[in-house]
């Protein structure tokens, strides 16, 4: 054993306390692999508290701990956009090596921290904010490097797919299934961030940029979220062959990427179709590689703690070197990083589902498929039901991949038809094929 | 850009013809990510090739290529054990890095390897060596750094997972199968490394060392292929809601550790179960982040130079340190490697399918019943057919999970029945549950 390695754990939340049980735990194997003793000897936590071990200090004094010099790696834990900030730039300023699980701060703030960073020579961690237990930055970053990636899709956020997966699979409602999520603890009382696709935009900012070589964009990012899919869309999908699941879509073509984060079709028959519960997934397509799919818990103490201490042993490595040399923060060195633009949603391409309710006229449907026809747009697959006692008919459309300007042109033409009573409902449709 | 860096691709088959166009395609990705330029400087190949730069230089002689000054990382992937060895062992001795995808080399003479890699302060890394494209060996090794890994199930020989692919979604007999993956190229001439197991124990006695800390014991793994694998037991296996997988385990005991590979029945409702054709995954369960798995291409010329190139990457990392400190060989540092052993197979832990074909008298099902409670076995379902024409009756039995000393024993006995006419087939099975 060379060296003591001392780390602060400032935040003593889920995450925080699932670190320092992590470190209780697994001190042996920790060792063993490491080759150096990990310490933690700070914790900032705003009361006292009883359960920490009584040679670590605490505080609520966040900055003084970030510059103590018994500490080799500051973990920011705390969340949220403020103080988090103001104690990693900080740290970075102290030449405190980072590791952070905060992919807000990230998806806003994230340019200026790695440059800061980058200034000071000390490395910025986050593994644990994007798919927790999933190890997705570190391959993307590392395990992928000589790949060029042509596109990546994800099940992002747990909370959402966990009330996906119990609409699909039970039958149940959007409002029924979040009223259980937070009686769980899956979701905030406030759950904004987890269903109108915030969240997931965060993670996916990151994840685009560590792809492709571009600056972290979240404003950029197209987002929509699971508030607005009906059961009745779920049911139909289902009869189809496909389950809707809420992705993010970070995707290469010829003229800019595309970064969408919204509830989409995907055959039943993919991966990703059967990955349920609060579980995320991401699937990457890259060249040489091919298809890969990487599968875990994507929240919760010991899959969070377990992607911060990765980082950590990583930087192990850094520290224990004379000259540290490392992977960039964002994957690509700084002065690479492209100015290829971010498409608009005008510009995107994907596959609809529509459903159209309407008058159970005849020549409504030849109306439809002609005005598909003419704006461009192939169909796939329609579904046609049995009128309702209201005598109003479901007409469900799959097409095939169209840009999104001749789809909003199709469906204004669409609702003008004398037969169509309500505003055409649209999910955008991912065949995930290579 | 700071440096070059000169690579040697000794051997020009599919990975390393593989590596050269992933150079060529992708030196804009490799150049914006590392920041250098990476160059093949020297290609090992017996014949002259057309289709190779003439900036770089052919040779037939391997060991002049390893210690030539304008290489810094030989890139082996020539395959074999016994000119292989000897090229990476003088590499190393001319403080060359040294990549290979020689998984059989690894198994049995990698802790020799190692050991003068540690000597010589160089690092020999081997992504390519399991799981093709699936960068396995850095998950375990770096991102899954922090946990104690309690077992993990592998499907890691493609040719295995086509034939078992084909066979149960297509009802088509070993032998047939095996013909096509022939034709398609999917299996050598001579099958006998993929359908005996022999090339997923190699794998398999890798990943079992970075996962617990032990050294390479190919020698100790329990081994058994496909080729008995009747398309009846798929069959059965399939009614009761399972898939026969072959599957590669390791898994942490009270009393040591088992490694084995061999045919299993796994839920259909796992991931495991669903990945199909030559696709390769792996399964974690690991504390405290829980379980993930990992899913790709298992071979090929993309998949494999796509990790042999990521191995690349890192060493970039490694040669433009001052002092180099890099992840150890095994994951643990070579003094930690642990001596706890290695369970025999009398001593394993497994449920089991077991079929017997008995002559239809009344009585042989409570028999052996009896049998199985008398050795401690408990029965999880059974399925019971109509007499086939000959008057002989299949009885399929599965059973929790139960020490295999004790369901020899039970077989044995059943097995001595006069009214059981064969002998009894056995498949283990496993719920995957964390």
């Amino acid at each position: 054993m060379n060296k003591s390695i001392n780390l602060a754990v400032l935040g003593l939340g889920t995450v925080g306390t699932g670190v320092v049980s992590l470190l209780k735990d697994n001190t042996n194997e920790l060792a063993r692999r490491s080759g150096h003793i990990i310490n933690i000897t700070h914790v900032g936590t705003r009361r006292h508290r009883d359960d920490i071990d009584s040679n670590i200090k605490q505080s609520a004094d966040l900055l003084a701990i970030a510059e103590a010099d018994d500490v080799d790696i500051v973990i920011e834990v705390i969340g949220g956009t403020d103080v988090a900030k103001d104690v990693i730039m900080h740290a970075i300023r102290h030449k405190k090596h980072v590791v952070t699980a905060n992919k807000a701060l990230l998806a806003k703030h994230g340019n200026e921290i790695f440059a800061l960073a980058e200034e000071y020579g000390v490395q910025v961690r986050y593994e644990a904010a994007v798919a927790g237990g999933i190890p997705i930055i570190k391959i993307i970053r590392e395990a992928l490097a000589a790949n060029k990636i042509d596109w990546l899709a994800g099940i992002i956020n747990g909370t959402g797919n966990f009330i996906m997966t119990e609409m699909q699979t039970k039958n149940r409602k959007f409002g029924d299934v979040l009223a259980e999520a937070q009686a769980l603890g899956y979701a905030e009382a406030d759950p904004t961030f987890d269903v109108e696709g915030i969240d997931a935009a965060h993670k996916l900012s990151l994840l685009a940029s560590i792809a492709f070589g571009i600056p972290i964009q979240f404003d950029k990012v197209y987002c929509e979220g699971i508030t607005k899919v009906s059961l009745q869309d779920v049911v139909y999908a289902k009869e189809l062959g496909y389950s809707i699941k809420h992705l993010g879509f970070a995707i290469r073509r010829e003229n800019g990427f595309e970064l969408r984060v919204h509830p989409t079709l995907i055959p039943d028959s993919t991966l990703l179709a059967n990955v349920n519960g609060v579980k995320n997934a991401v699937m990457v397509d890259a060249h040489p590689l091919g298809q890969s799919l990487y599968y875990g818990d994507g929240a919760g103490a010991g899959a969070t703690a377990s992607a911060v201490m990765a980082d950590v042993m990583d930087l192990i490595y850094v520290i224990t070197a004379a000259t540290p040399s490392d992977v960039p923060h964002l994957a690509f060195v700084p002065e690479e990083l492209s100015d290829t633009r971010i498409l608009s949603s005008d510009e995107m391409t994907s596959g609809y589902y529509l459903r159209l309710t309407v008058k159970d006229e005849l020549g409504v449907l030849a109306d439809t498929t002609r005005i598909l026809s003419d704006n461009g747009i192939n169909i796939d697959a329609i579904l046609q039901r049995d009128a309702h006692k209201s005598g109003l008919v479901p007409i469900i459309i799959l097409t095939f991949p169209v840009l999104e300007k001749q789809m909003n042109e199709a469906i204004k033409q669409i609702e003008r038809l004398n037969a169509v009573t309500e505003p055409v409902v649209r999910i955008r449709l991912e065949s995930l094929e290579e």
